[in-house]
């Protein structure tokens, strides 16, 4: 009885520590932990199986846009690393360094990527040549490595898993339609997928990729009010092209600059599934990406009849195409509910032997502990309703959490009292000064810019900072 | 007119040269290329949908095996690498080593991962306790480094892909199975996916991992009469438990050392598939791994109708769950044949006003180059019989080859006759002595034992080395 009150005991509540909390649940439905590598995780099985169905969803979603996969090296020579100069600045100081592979000391040492803009113009600059040879809609699965110093699981850590997109086409037009076709795609698969809302819009510039012309982004509210920044595409215009050399010829023998895109989303993304959607008793899955979808839990399993029944029954859930999993352990019914929940497996399906009497099961809801009483010659149509209610429901909780903290703000003494008092998002009018950026993020305890929507609103005529004309409607807050 | 005759004629023929044929065919399909990283490979759309192809099918009878897919950091600590001593006198010859992380020089140096069972070893001693805990089988997909001195594509690279899975066992006998039943995984997949008949067997001890107790290996012929190390399975006893503690408390609370295995497939079988199967004209795919089944060329595209009767076809093939493309460019009918056998796609469907008018179409093998007239009502069932004959024949026909290259040898004579006059595998008895494998190697030009099969057969009872009394019957051959 002591190891199951420790389950139930050992997560603290969301709202009363959500640091905490976040960490407690992350360790307790053993998603991930530190490895023995500072700063590294060991991404689990069960954190792990969530990256390998968002791979699976994405991946099918990247190509049905033509996007090809492929796999580039994982060091990087300085020489080429630092052919672009923004770049290069933005990565340098938190890359690891390769100075000698095996016996000898290397001539020239080696980065392991951060991300690998630079390898792809690399190859292309050497095999691109005519304009038959374009577009290049490339992408690739790895992981990434950033020498940085504070660490939380999934948030931010030394090595993460991503996929990294990057594009060449002949036209400025055709870049840029890709940059907002990625980000469109991140939208529809976050929204869609992960019942995560979305803000949307494009970075200011003192928030951009390094070596980016525009940076479009996806930003989510957690559930502490904070916003993730979820997923990004970059537009890079020339830039890279002409400082690796990528040209083409046109159908008149014409040379030209590529133009160039990056897209990129990774395992963050699971912190955010975690902070949006979880409780006090644990992670919230979506049944979309829910590694599994049901676990059939007995209940009097010793009673004769009972666990055949629960296995014939999972049985028939696996052939009808649920990922569906059975706790058939000698543990008591209610720890295995608490794990069940933990783990945040969308619904579970109690049988036990009166339910099989009646002809029927139990399920219950994980996201609203609903129990449903279903008829079991009914239960393979029913089961997909469920899940799809539990879906939409879980979007629609996380939007009606996100629409009540988005505050508006027309001058800094009402951006510091929101800053202090509220949580959430805050719209306020920006003049398109990087001083003003940095003021507010001063004044208010770290307040950033998130992003410029694309739906533009006048709330006022100037800047919340400085009161000069103002450009851009902006979505600030803080983040992760 | 020029560019199509240098499509055709670039490539050596097979029996020419055969490492100027792989070379050839290797650039010529766009499989993969060297990166700018000596020693390290560009896995280029052509080839990487191939491994794509190659992980989803063995990624799925992984799972039907309960393995669960994990990902451990890239970066190994120097000390953690350095705990089993047999396994760092092995690898660290051959490793890349981090020495600066950001600005700052490390204060212990990190290796990036040649393989990972130290890492693996670590997270199990730290989070193992009770026999409830066992069995682990983890696996990750991922790539590893080794800094070796000569390369070839896919075939010997620094950095490769791979998949390293790795278990602990409660007892030697649950261990030997998972290694066995591992061995049997790659050995299914290989002769019934890849259509490569492989010999099996136990490596040698001075063949086999470093660190293991028992390595078992599939093996398989490559058309110039070279083995191919194609999968191995290790099974390593408590020798990894002991040195990195970890250990289990039983039902009694009594402690006992954990049981290990490992086993690991790579990038390497694409080279497999290419020197099984590859021909003068170029690649020769499998079908059940070939990213794309058979590609719709229309013939006269120009003249009405043809254009659209072949997309509707295309939209046909995809609907039915084909792998299906179309070249529609506006390339020679001659020219796109070439292409479509340089990249061994298995089938193409020609389709011309005539069939159009005769409501049919022609199918052509790319194996056998047979032309079938097939009714365009018929092609959806038509087609994946004709899909899966490819698929036999190419088995079939390198067994045939595999069979007529074994040779027996009842001593050095005919031992290094065999080696010099012949290719392909050569059976002979050994006496169980490291120094008559040395002598072997040295004595016929480099041919090395490549296993010890199940099967035994006495085909005499003398070593075929130092005539002393023979233990086993060992294939032998040539190995890339």
């Amino acid at each position: 009885m002591a190891k199951e009150k420790k389950l139930v005991q050992s997560i603290t509540a969301r709202d009363e520590d959500f640091a905490q909390w976040y960490t407690d649940v992350v360790r307790e439905a053993k998603l991930c932990d530190y490895s023995g590598v500072k700063g590294c995780l060991n991404y689990l099985p069960n954190g792990y199986a969530i990256w390998e169905n968002i791979q699976a969803n994405l991946d099918k979603r990247f190509k049905e846009t033509g996007v090809q996969n492929v796999y580039l090296p994982v060091l990087i020579p300085e020489s080429l690393l630092q052919k672009e100069k923004d770049h290069i600045e933005g990565f340098a100081p938190e890359v690891a360094w390769v100075t000698k592979g095996g016996e000898e000391p290397l001539q020239e040492r080696f980065c392991i990527r951060p991300t690998s803009e630079t390898l792809f113009c690399d190859v292309w600059s050497k095999t691109v040549q005519s304009y038959r040879d374009l577009p290049k809609v490339w992408n690739q699965w790895c992981s990434v490595l950033r020498w940085e110093k504070t660490t939380r699981p999934f948030l931010r850590s030394r090595e993460f898993l991503w996929q990294e997109g990057h594009t060449i086409h002949a036209t400025y037009e055709e870049a840029e339609e890709r940059t907002l076709m990625m980000r469109d795609v991140y939208k529809d698969f976050v929204e869609n997928d992960l019942a995560i809302p979305l803000v949307t819009g494009k970075k200011t510039p003192s928030e951009k990729f390094a070596g980016a012309e525009d940076t479009y982004t996806i930003e989510a509210l957690m559930h502490d009010g904070k916003a993730l920044q979820s997923g990004t595409s970059h537009f890079f215009g020339n830039a890279f092209a002409d400082a690796y050399g990528i040209s083409y010829s046109d159908k008149e023998n014409k040379l030209h600059s590529v133009y160039e895109t990056s897209w990129g989303l990774s395992t963050r993304i699971i912190g955010a599934i975690i902070m949006v959607h979880g409780d006090d008793s644990g992670l919230v899955l979506p049944p979309h990406i829910a590694p599994v979808q049901t676990r059939v839990v007995p209940i009097a399993q010793h009673k004769e009849g009972v666990l055949d029944k629960a296995n014939e029954l999972l049985a028939a859930l696996k052939a009808a195409g649920y990922r569906a999993e059975i706790d058939d352990s000698e543990k008591s019914p209610g720890w295995k509910f608490s794990e069940q929940e933990m783990l945040g497996i969308p619904t579970r399906i109690e049988i036990g032997p009166k339910d099989i009497e009646n002809g029927q099961v139990v399920i219950v809801r994980r996201d609203t502990r609903e129990k449903i009483v279903v008829a079991l010659d009914e239960i393979e149509t029913r089961l997909s309703e469920i899940l799809e209610d539990i879906q939409k429901a879980l979007f629609e909780k996380a939007k009606a959490f996100r629409d009540s903290h988005i505050h508006t703000a027309t001058n800094m003494d009402e951006m510091k009292d929101i800053a202090e008092n509220q949580i959430g998002f805050i719209r306020a009018m920006w003049c398109g000064d990087d001083a003003c950026e940095e003021a507010i993020k001063d004044q208010t305890g770290g307040v950033t810019s998130r992003c410029i929507p694309e739906e533009q609103e006048e709330i006022s005529n100037v800047c919340v900072c400085c009161g000069k004309p103002a450009k851009h409607m902006v979505y600030w807050g803080k983040a992760y």
